[in-house]
């Protein structure tokens, strides 16, 4: 199969590249970048072993070239292209943020910029496979889900379900490599002021919430919000999330477990530790895994579940490719660990 | 006057010796070491710019010449020396956790030990000075706070102390650099484990949390209990802690800015940054200085509280040295940055 | 083809337990460990999916079941484990320094123990495939190359080869991550003393430093000697080596250029970089690969080579895997990046 | 005495407003910055525990109220600069590159633009004091040396001067953190870039080669030319040196150790380590100190001398108030550690 990935040369896209290279059933048909055209990919990521070349954008000729393609772009500029890539009848997976929500205002308020494709937030699923495999499977469009929301829903998901929290209790405090950042430079990921340095940031709203609210509340069949608070770590890949919920009644750790256990028996990609385990962001790094930690604080009647994921791969490159997966009828596991 | 540490070739004892060189009041008499005796300080630390040699400890002899001690012992080990010492009637500060504690049974409990010196506990001042300063003024013993609680007590006391957060919903996410975890070896403080890695660690129960706990109780004048999670950071120094509790009524950020403001307002070591900023590790590297950052989030009802402070510093040898000013009469802020 | 690994939980050997899972022609039959035996590989490195038990090392029950074995074991401890395989005529790769000198007396003078196994030294066949082919796919033991040596030797192997530098002119500065000290716990790999600092260690006289003078000797054929010094990095993988040598007579950095790609020109690992761009660490992460930059200095007549590897991989994992892919006829590169 | 610093928001300017804060014979009168104009510098940088505001530059107005400037400023502008602020008589130590060199061809051949000052080349003073302290003593204007030259020269003065060692051997290898590299962002210095990464940079030529050939020629009485290779390391601070040269003749290590010490015996920031031992970097972080680690390696007849110096401190800022104190008259050592 013919596979494209517009905006190759951000951290997302060259993983993107270096998954698909190696994947047994399809072929590199085309890489666009902006700012890279004309240029080998190897050049600038030279542990991709290929001879690829980047491509300026013509989505006429990526529509007719290719039986999937990949969009690795900003918010907002991926709207646009996206809109006119589905006219041409692709399966398209997006990485940015444009169609993860099902209701444009939310985007708006979030994101500062009016949705201009309104009409396709209907029609992109979630690509969140633990959640909506059978959606994905004959979806057209795929909005990939964001780093932070991936590894949130998948800590969370098991007691919004089976709603066993109390209603407004939920905290989550996550740690985040610089990568997440992207490779655009700013003051903020120069390597003097990251390195020996630990701090929040975005704590009055990081654009991860309304995402993680939006499908938290769609399992928990009833409106849920959330505290949430990101931090950079001295870390180029990874997250670990810290999440808190008050549980409704007495539950003890191994009542958890086997709820989780059950929740994600099917799960090729989803640990869940044994008690008293608890996940390391190193044990994720380049996998498409998540390991989830979980314990019952009995003092304080806290849930505290720890999820680990490397931000690049199941939170970005190998969730996508997990989604093209199932879009294509591959196996599910094929080209990833 | 002439001071003695034992114990100062630990991570903190070095510390204490660093500050105490500078300090304009004080003569560094007698250091000791278990494992570098008839050792130059300066072949182990090399950035400590003194002649001074390592000394096996001799009780008696340490009590003569020393008006003032300090001990950066392990806790056990410092328990029994400081019960030897204190007969002697020094005025000494013990870094351990042996003396943090009013009640000896949950000193039992979590650390697993018995209290040999229990008639001590009432005599001992939990050398936090911007909760006890006058104590702290006429103690002959100050037991120095524990890293993890010095950052979360500053961060908490203004709220509990005005009583507008609901019952159990603080929650501590702190994240500690290495050398909080000492000098000694293990697997879990080796390079290749703790670099481009994150983890939580005894997320079923951390032995500060009891110490936490004790002094927001005071406080409050109620029992307060707390869900406090560490986790470790690839760096060297430094604490972020992060805190959340649900605030009783609709309050917003100026009002609780209001409230930390006034109530830190003559603390020298106490920042309350202004609205929208939120401390760094970086920025109290090597000082006594606890910055914290504050917000509510109105869409949840929770107070995010942010403090950093030096786990080796104000969590450690520089809060020391600001007790020993304040039991000595000398300014607060001397030989401190 | 069934392959066993002895010693498979120190850093290397789970390298290889790691690249062999994934190898298409082999199936691993039995790891052994001595500080994990009856534990699950999996609970140790947590990113090896799979459900290998680690088994205690009963040599003949390992040398019936296994077509190929690869021993990651301490020097000296390898030497006598290697000597009773031999002799049930295995195919065997020793990761460990016992079998990398034709001369005994080289190796008891720089590791300090006799060597128990002389007779075997006249077997072995030194592992590097880009010098020795041909005698590895005849081998039945090899050892393989030391990490600081495969990044050296590769470096300089084509000017000592053509006889272009002048005798007693080599030095190698070279820089490596910390797993290169293994996973034994040392105050020098302690985390708070590697982070933020670079050192030299060794200078007087590192190990490495007969190996690699053995083999430019024999390129040579006459005897080289190098001034080597190895340093710590605050990085987990990676070596760098920038070596240094006085051209004979002039010679211009294309002239060099060329005789380097010559030199390598069938090898499927070595890759020569254009003038002008020189080799990083990361470029190489898990990877066999060994980037190498070029330049003559013209104002000092100076040949500058800097070569970049992965110590694990190409230094260590992966350049067995690739050794045991020559002994067994299998393509070169079969599962190795 | 009231001093001024112009470009106090760099690395460099901000690590000189932390010492002069400190320095009992000083105060800062006015501090500039282009870029943050009218804002605290404690907004940029909190541990800089000042209300200082920074100011555009008014060159009259800074002559006139300050008894003592320095110039932190980019090279090529603090030509031009300084030029000015000369003309009116101030005493001024430069940061900058452009008043290192005594031949302006050097100067315009290695920084690509013509030297407009010509004529205050001859008037400026070469900032190392362990090398040129009288004549500092009396300048007006002092050109603090480059970091990677002041560890470099260091190092490698007394051989040169005692003319031990052969013409065209000496090798420097040196390792910088990152802040070496400023605080303007660029790729090379993102921290996922720089991060669990090593690499060479200007390995063709670096502009730091010609300051250290000019000031080992002058020691040497004739024009000593070397073989310069920076290489970036993930920290943020500290520069080591592996230095190499061959020896004229047979010298053990003990007779560079005394020719060491007896070089440097009256130097109270040069420090000659022990036989055996060698410097870290972290052991000079924050500190003026510069430590030197001497071998011999007798099989190859090559010296091997290893610096350590904190590039932001004794390779720039702290150097800088060493400068100023010997001009002014202050103990040498006054304010520094």
């Amino acid at each position: 199969m013919k596979v494209s990935i517009i905006g190759a040369t951000g951290y997302t896209g060259a993983e993107l590249v270096k998954i698909l290279l190696k994947h047994p059933q399809v072929e590199i048909e085309t890489i666009t970048s902006q700012s890279f055209a004309n240029k080998k990919i190897s050049e600038i990521y030279p542990w991709l072993n290929t001879d690829l070349v980047c491509q300026e954008l013509n989505i006429d000729k990526i529509a007719l070239s290719s039986s999937f393609i990949f969009a690795a772009l900003p918010h907002q500029t991926s709207m646009k292209i996206i809109g006119e890539l589905y006219l041409k009848r692709e399966k398209i997976i997006d990485l940015s943020a444009d169609f993860r929500f099902t209701d444009p205002l939310i985007y708006e308020e979030w994101y500062g910029i009016p949705h201009q494709k309104r009409e396709l937030l209907k029609k992109a699923v979630y690509g969140l496979p633990e959640l909506y495999r059978e959606k994905i499977r004959e979806a057209c469009l795929v909005a990939n889900p964001g780093c932070y929301p991936t590894s949130s829903i998948l800590a969370l998901a098991p007691l919004v379900n089976n709603d066993i929290i109390k209603e407004n209790s939920i905290i989550i405090d996550a740690k985040s490599g610089v990568t997440g950042a992207g490779r655009a430079l700013s003051l903020a990921t120069h390597f003097p002021e990251v390195n020996e340095n630990v701090r929040a940031y975005q704590v009055k709203g990081h654009r991860h919430t309304p995402e993680i609210e939006e499908q938290l509340s769609k399992l928990a069949k009833r409106k849920i919000i959330i505290t949430f608070v990101p931090h950079l770590m001295p870390i180029n890949r990874g997250i670990l999330s810290t999440c808190y919920a008050a549980l409704k009644q007495k539950t003890d750790t191994n009542d958890l477990l086997k709820l989780y256990q059950d929740f994600y028996k099917e799960e090729p990609f989803v640990e869940i530790l044994p008690r008293g385990k608890f996940p390391q962001t190193k044990e994720v790094l380049n996998s498409n895994r998540c390991r989830i930690g979980i314990t019952v604080n009995e003092r304080t009647g806290k849930a505290i579940i720890i999820s680990a994921i490397d931000n690049l791969s199941k939170g970005a490159a190998t969730q996508a490719v997990q989604n093209m997966n199932i879009m294509c009828g591959f196996e599910e596991t094929m080209g990833l660990v």
